[in-house]
């Protein structure tokens, strides 16, 4: 069984040593590990993925949650293999709506096989969406649309998610929730071609270089990496030229955007991707 | 009538004034100029729009063939309108076959309107296609391919093409030549996406920045401007995550690349674009 | 002698024709023409480089003004050689007085040999630098520093200035001013090393990419080019790993940037480069 | 004592289990933890920086040898501290002697504390050099200037080098040897201002793009990372407009170059920066 851990805390003094001490005197197999300074912002974060029996996938959660809250770390423990028939998902969105409606209605067509856990917003937008599909709603927005990104991380321990999909959601997660659920746990949608157009108005830097296809990128997002290096799915249209940008835009919003989620999405939950070494690989069968 | 004037000459000194003075005289309006200055290679340049009396085309021509022959420049006058119907195409070619035989097909079936007027090579790998279509062959290249670029401009000329369509053909053409055929006549065949990967390895450059987009771009040819920006039309395809490059430069060369090449050449022959301002835009019609 | 021509109109149509009819008719010799569209802003515009005999400058300027003032276009004539001993410019500032300070300094020390004709400001910040200089000053910005353009060209002309110089001057000029002053008449001072690093927070986008050297660039300013390909000076300064983005910007503001813009002013107004074809150069000597 | 082990083998299964194990049972803290797969290459490495007390380094190396040995891992540990004063360095260059040449008299001058242990070449061009200053010369290059790689790592193991500087080093070290090599040892000097002029032919290029500014970067070497985030010095110059490429090529190649790679040593050979989370940081005093 491959199991991801995570464990964040204020500096990287003593912080992997005992969790590494107990994971190796466990007789797990460290498969890959990873360890960052974000000094500027007192970010200290290691990530692990180790094969261990999976009848040791209980102790060790809750051996490692008692060290994280003894050491004061914020340790998270977690394999895809335990829901991997119907993972729970959270949908983060600010104001567009198509593209969680187009999740939501996949999982609905039987097309994904995902559970909706929660829908979350740092505005009250898609709060109409939620409801119509039944789907709990929890607004993290300040006056301003500012986000309570602590209350997030709450909100994705409460719900229990395997997954937290950025439906056009328009903050920029801190450094800390990235580290919390890495591992290829959080699903982006950029509306741009990546690497080649980031940035927030990726349809109108394409049309400035005269460019006459547009995309959408859906990759897992990696702590202190930039992104598009870890690509799931990119889906692109193309208009003829003189096609002005309001109408690039709404076929990129309206069309584009939302098939580029959904299929992203379902490469994710079926299983077909995993994040290997930041990098996204086909998934080769696991014991 | 708009027409299209080149002159290309040694020095930038008197290129200029014997035409523009005669073109004025004879009452055109112009509509763009531009004069360029490659003083590395001592090419000097000059492309002029203008608008005059259909009546006035043939004499223009003579007279600055005149001007051209005396004051010892290269000077070309041209006109989009004068075969509109059916314009004439030179196909140039190196290795692949498949766009240019995409673009004979598309014509044989009635999709473009255009004559093959003649193959050039500076390779003979395709001119078996050209025979099969009997469209006759010219081979401009030498013992290791390097191209006679005065050799392709004076079959250009004997030919009488109105656009020269560069299939997939290797070789960087000089500025003289692009000068002289300036204006919107050069058709290039990109085999990636245009401005971001430029370069003659462009699958395997965005296969190493872990795109799973790959495309093609036709566009224009504009002497002294980076490529791109003129662009008529871009073709992509997208590929699952763990895609060999094999495979990925399979689908682009034998699939994706003749369809966009096929579809560029169509909007130019059937005068759905032009060249204005080095910019490719929507042809308003003119009288 | 050379001289500039510049004429800007609400479009292409005839913008051309009238003057460069006069001008070839005057026997001048064009040695550079251009001519843009800048559809979206409706701005048409034509610069032209011509070598006429000295004895017909006057006649000239007065001929193309009277063409300007028939045809409703804005036309300038303009020669460095009339005041090559002892040009007049324009300093145009925003907030920071540094680079407009050194520039006055230089002058008072004989090191650039300039008439400072007139200050401009978008904001009050210089206002006292002009006044301790002797230099008149004129605000034409708004409340919230928006720049009245218009009335900055007028002013350039009622002062009667042969260069313009922008001295950490914060707006863009609109591309109706670039053409008005174009063909070398517009120097501005960027605080970064271009083109790697332009956009308005060049000391921080190199500070994130972990380098230790940093510059100012001091440019011509040319209408419809990215801006970095008429480099007349750079100056870096270099640092030690570690050292504070604020002390960067610090050496950066009060010490490299002011003595980027006086080299550079000093090597345009004592003849030793020009702006040709887009290119800065050497200046040979014309008669 | 600050300690950095690296550990090099042909596949991710138990390459990193039993020296943790060892190295947390030794009672020493992790600081650093990185682990990388590079399965194109089959080469999988682990790098760990860890305090220890100074009294268990030598049971340390023994012990990690021996598991190395038994492993058929490819393991080395070593600290910075143990010849503080005096580090053995091996100087590897190709074609130009300038660099090495202004490294060994600086050192000759006492201006750098360090020992010139070995020179290395794949080339035979700066064995004189290597000779009159009384350092062995090392051969490891094949009849066209291929490098033998693994010799080169026998010859840097067996004069127990420090560091090793690539002086113009023309040859692209493979994965492997940078990991065993990683945590700050391998020092380039670079031709280019990075990041933004990497590639072989860097004046070319800042040429081409029209600037006046001209550098070179002497920069640790992290393996899987793109250059340019690990500067330790950048030294630039300037030229005037129109400086032929030819002249920049000489200034930069006999002036700026030596002294970039002179200054950057200096500082890593005088303890003033240290290699922490791939960043280059002021080095604090460890005890």
């Amino acid at each position: 069984m491959l199991v991801v851990i995570t464990a964040v805390g204020p500096d990287n003094v003593g912080l992997a040593d005992p969790i590494i001490h107990y994971v190796t005197g466990l007789g797990a197999n460290i498969a890959e590990i990873q360890m960052y300074d974000h000094d500027e912002e007192a970010v200290f974060a290691m990530f692990l993925r180790v094969h261990i029996d999976a009848d040791l996938y209980n102790s060790l959660r809750t051996a490692l949650t008692e060290i994280g809250r003894l050491k004061k770390l914020s340790i998270r423990v977690w394999s895809a293999d335990v829901r991997r028939d119907c993972p729970r998902i959270a949908i983060c969105t600010t104001y567009r709506p198509e593209p969680a409606q187009a999740v939501l209605e996949a999982i609905a067509a039987g097309d994904i096989h995902a559970i909706p856990a929660v829908m979350i917003g740092n505005r009250d937008n898609c709060k109409g969406l939620a409801e119509s599909h039944g789907v709990d709603w929890q607004n993290i927005g300040g006056e301003k649309g500012e986000a309570n990104d602590e209350r997030m991380i709450e909100i994705l321990d409460e719900y229990d998610v395997d997954y937290v999909l950025l439906a056009r959601y328009m903050r920029v997660l801190p450094a800390t929730s990235c580290w919390k659920y890495a591992g290829g746990r959080i699903i982006n949608l950029h509306h741009g071609l990546l690497p080649s157009f980031p940035g927030i108005r990726p349809y109108h830097d394409a049309n400035e270089v005269r460019m006459l296809t547009f995309g959408a990128t859906c990759h897992f997002i990696v702590p202190e990496l930039d992104a598009g290096n870890q690509i799931i799915h990119q889906e692109t249209f193309s208009v003829e030229p003189g096609t002005k940008i309001e109408e690039i835009v709404r076929i990129g919003q309206e069309v584009n955007e939302p098939t580029c989620l959904v299929e992203g999405l379902r490469r994710v939950v079926a299983g077909e991707v995993e994040l290997h070494f930041h990098r996204v690989v086909p998934r080769k069968s696991h014991d």
